[in-house]
């Protein structure tokens, strides 16, 4: 791979350059991208003006710089984040009118949970997903789900990593955070109360693929002081079981309803 | 930028290699990405790794290799696709179910129109269009509304090209494709009979964004034996102004109702 004189490779450089965009500055100048991306001028300027071409970025009428079309289209194409979202999104708005919180999709990336879809309560908890926003995965429901279900070496990496705490309940240590994983993998539901914000709940179950994997985590978040996050488990289940269906998993019972709390 | 032996810059080689995968082909093994790329194997290998380890592609668990969704969260946070799919989205579902028949929002990329959201009409007429795929856009409605508003640079290189003809309607010579700019500006609308299918009608309209300049066409395609391309006008004239509002744009009547034939 070619590298610059510091090393870095060209991708590198390219991540850190369409990284500078977001949903709170979805257009730039040439210098804000090599300030944000830590590049010489000349280097932006040059990465901007080939990753143009290519379409990966557009210029403004007004001469900034935004993401081009030519990123969403690949995505279109090929990304399970799509398929996942078409399949997922009316089972979705149904558990969301019936369980009036929050309800989002997520799916593991690393030790992230990376956010497809929410559907937004107003007035509701305090919840700080966006779409296409990321949160540690040990930190939240739909993460606790998705590194339950991960492949070993994830899970090693998990526990042999250190993590922020968010508040005094977020799982941190490997103990904890080992038993956690198996509870959700026996029970096939996580009630993850405070973990990041005092006083919200996350409850999160996983979708299941064609190939007996999971594939991505349901979740809703509640007020923790309504009590009333083992009353969601039943509607995220069969929410659950339906998107899995569309994905083409064979229907599964997972979660031991009897070992809940109640 | 960094070449190859050959002349090529890595991203000129990235851009092939993730253009390998389409709806059709959404998961590839390297030896695919190379024969398809054009790519030695042992470069497509090490195009592979950097690109799995910055998220852009992703392994399987069959060891196959898709479009990571790094792709999609980039998409999602700053490009233009996703702000006007969303702003459209209610309106066309509306517009679709009044009309009955195919309905698509498209954005210009070079002389390219591409198609951001299409809602589909079982039996209805023939329809070559899909998510996320591209037309000609002189040889289909949605095109000509956004060449009509391009730059003058764009349609300078639209006039000075050759184009190709896909029916005996196809507009490929400069002095119709300059008349049917012209028209489609004063008019609003353009009714495209048969440009790319025997058959089948094109009827699109601008969506206007916040500067006051064309962001999107929306368009419907109904059967050409129907004789009912003009009855769809109105209705597309009144979406693009909910769309256009959701985005934004001052409201604005752009059809001059009086010129269309009836």
């Amino acid at each position: 791979m070619a590298r610059s004189p510091s090393g870095e490779s060209v991708l590198t450089r390219v991540d850190r350059v369409l990284s500078c965009f977001d949903a709170d500055n979805t257009t730039r100048t040439v210098s804000e991208i090599a300030r944000h991306a830590g590049l010489p001028i000349a280097t932006a300027h040059r990465l901007v003006n080939e990753l143009v071409s290519l379409g990966y970025l557009e210029r403004t009428p007004g001469r900034r710089i935004r993401l081009g079309v030519r990123l969403w289209e690949l995505a279109s194409r090929g990304s399970r984040a799509l398929g996942l979202r078409e399949a997922a999104r009316p089972v979705m708005e149904d558990l969301h009118a019936v369980v009036g919180h929050h309800t989002q999709l997520a799916v593991r990336d690393g030790l992230e949970a990376l956010f497809l879809e929410r559907l937004s309560t107003r007035g509701g908890s305090r919840n700080i997903i966006r779409v296409a926003g990321r949160l540690p995965a040990h930190a939240c429901s739909s993460g606790i789900v998705l590194l339950a279900h991960a492949p070993v070496d994830v899970q090693e990496q998990l526990l042999a990593s250190t993590h922020p705490r968010f508040t005094d309940r977020t799982p941190t240590d490997p103990t904890t955070l080992r038993r956690l994983l198996a509870d959700t993998r026996r029970r096939g539901v996580v009630v993850a109360d405070g973990y990041i914000t005092v006083g919200a709940t996350g409850v999160a179950v996983p979708i299941w693929g064609p190939r007996d994997d999971v594939v991505a985590a349901l979740n809703v978040v509640v007020p923790s002081d309504e009590g009333n996050a083992p009353a969601q488990i039943s509607a995220l289940l069969a929410a659950s079981r339906s998107i899995s269906r569309a994905l083409g998993a064979n229907p599964r019972l997972d979660a031991d309803l009897t070992s809940m709390p109640t």
